[in-house]
């Protein structure tokens, strides 16, 4: 029987790589059936899929789709197109990190194994890749819902959901496992200006998980808190530096203080591969911000009246002493923070 | 000459009624020239023109409208139908205090007036009520603007400008002021979600008076205030209960938090027919939740998914100990506030 509850951005299905399109998301669930490479790359280029880790798997069995076409064609330099392919894959998004890193395993599969067993390794390699990261959201899943008591109330940002990721989940990966256990009283899920991913992305995606879900706007989540509704504050991470900074979506520093100044807890969810242990601090990170139509869109109108500024960053940093723990799929990290980075490298 | 940077929501010119509608702002800036107190009800009703001083001068000359026409038509009971006019003026939006009240002050001229002398004081009552809170505004900008050093970065949060007055502003009264001082460097405007208030009003108004405004989502606030870009933030209130807490739009209080977490100066501008002595504090005021479509909406999808709850408060509760200081016409107020409140009544 199918569990017609379980989310999955990424799947490989009747030998054609599946994904859920996210753009139609709230209103529709649909699924688009890949069978080239190109294809894939484009689903990445034009967010069909989004999620480091959910792009990373996309990525692989992109590779998979590359491989079986050339060795099929059996041209004499089908290895530097296959290599070609790759290519193409790896700059759909070249910023995302799990993208690179995915391609790069496909790569080296390429240069080690035999023709006739490369496309079974290659395969063998997309589901390793796709398991692990399912893997590594319950590890994190379980190890962050343990820290919880009973009737939490949890309140999110963003998505860091089964759609981010290979599926179930880092920040609603423990959220998943928390109310499995018969922790959570109900998740709070800010809207997440611009880009509404908690209103699209993660209402949707706890409602279909039959998980009780409020959405508010992001200026409310203060009003929850004081209210006493909110025990911890659940997010996952784009990037962690050396001394424990967070950096994540606009908004995610602002509920760290709030959570502070109320007594709330506040857990990042995010795997070890999230963490750079080459940047010392979150003020060494530049903050990217993106165009100001991203802002602007909401009011109707074409473009600011002349003189008004917009500013969109997409992240911010907040600082280690605010966060409570980290968890990874190798065990809760908590302060010092810098000291237990640095001994995942060991 | 005129001066292009004013801004006149309500005005008299060529015996109309002028308002500006707003509900085409950002995008357009037109003017509606009324007739008839029927248009003047219609537009309060439709959010022509919004904002509790602003409603108020909107019904005072509505009510010369109806008088006018009345006057006009000679029948002898030319009294009974006006003042049915003004039951039907003053129904346009009965929460509004100031519709009430202006339309209240308006009956007392007509039961104490000699019908000869009756047209010309009821348009003098109107220009009065019309200047008084000018007056009111002009005020208070400049009580507040005393208390700001140089080089003064300001947040505010929707919109309390000129638009929601009878010109000038309560919040942006402040603002106007501080920058004439030559004290402001940059003001921060909040989108302020659902209504966007912050994105559509608020920076139209303040880039038309050539105020240097920046617009950020409501969770950027905070970044803001940790990068020390941010002195002040000043904001109108709702309502003011005796002890000093302040009812304004949700958000406000997140931003107090937030405030004090970051030194920041917090500052609530509001004439004393604000305050609501009958109320001992916050808690006791039910806070308006509006339909949970005017959050879905941005979304761009028809209705939320089974199972997910839309909150959608309006306004929301802050405690008088996180408040510096509350600038009234009358004088600005510091804790203890209780005391303070408890004097404007004297």
């Amino acid at each position: 029987m199918v569990d017609t509850r379980k989310i999955e951005p990424v799947s490989w299905s009747n030998d054609r790589l599946v994904l859920m399109d996210q753009r139609l998301l709230p209103g529709k669930e649909e699924y688009l059936q890949l069978e080239t490479v190109a294809e894939a790359a484009r689903a990445i280029t034009d967010l069909v899929v989004r999620g480091a880790p959910a792009i990373g798997v996309t990525a692989a069995y992109g590779a998979v789709l590359a491989a079986r076409a050339r060795l099929d064609e059996n041209s004499d330099d089908w290895k530097s197109l296959l290599l070609q392919d790759l290519d193409m894959l790896a700059a759909a998004r070249p910023t995302a990190v799990n993208l690179a890193w995915a391609v790069d395993r496909m790569r080296l599969c390429i240069e080690t194994t035999q023709p006739s067993e490369l496309l079974g390794s290659m395969f063998e390699l997309a589901c390793l890749i796709h398991r692990q990261d399912i893997e590594a959201n319950y590890l994190m899943g379980d190890l962050g819902a343990e820290l919880m008591d009973a009737d939490s109330g949890i309140l999110t940002h963003c998505n860091a959901g089964a759609l981010a990721t290979a599926g179930y989940g880092t920040a609603l990966g423990v959220i998943r496992s928390a109310w499995k256990a018969g922790k959570v009283s109900r998740v709070f899920a800010d809207e997440t200006r611009p880009w509404l991913q908690g209103a699209r992305l993660t209402a949707w995606e706890l409602a279909r998980s039959e998980i009780p879900v409020t959405l508010i706007a992001d200026s409310a989540a203060a009003t929850f808190m004081r209210e006493g509704k909110v025990q911890w504050v659940v997010v996952g991470a784009d990037r962690i530096t050396a001394n424990g900074d967070v950096i994540n979506k606009i908004g995610t520093y602002s509920l760290a203080v709030l959570a502070r100044a109320h007594g709330v807890r506040f857990m990042v969810v995010a795997p070890t591969s999230t963490v750079d242990h080459q940047t010392a601090s979150g003020d060494k990170v530049s903050i990217e911000a993106r165009d100001w139509s991203e802002i602007w869109a909401a009011t109707g109108s074409e473009r600011p009246p002349e003189g008004v500024t917009v500013s969109n960053r997409v992240f911010d940093v907040t600082p280690a002493e605010l966060v409570d723990v980290i968890v990874t799929e190798k065990g809760c990290l908590t302060a010092p923070f810098g000291q237990a980075i640095a001994s995942l490298k060991e």
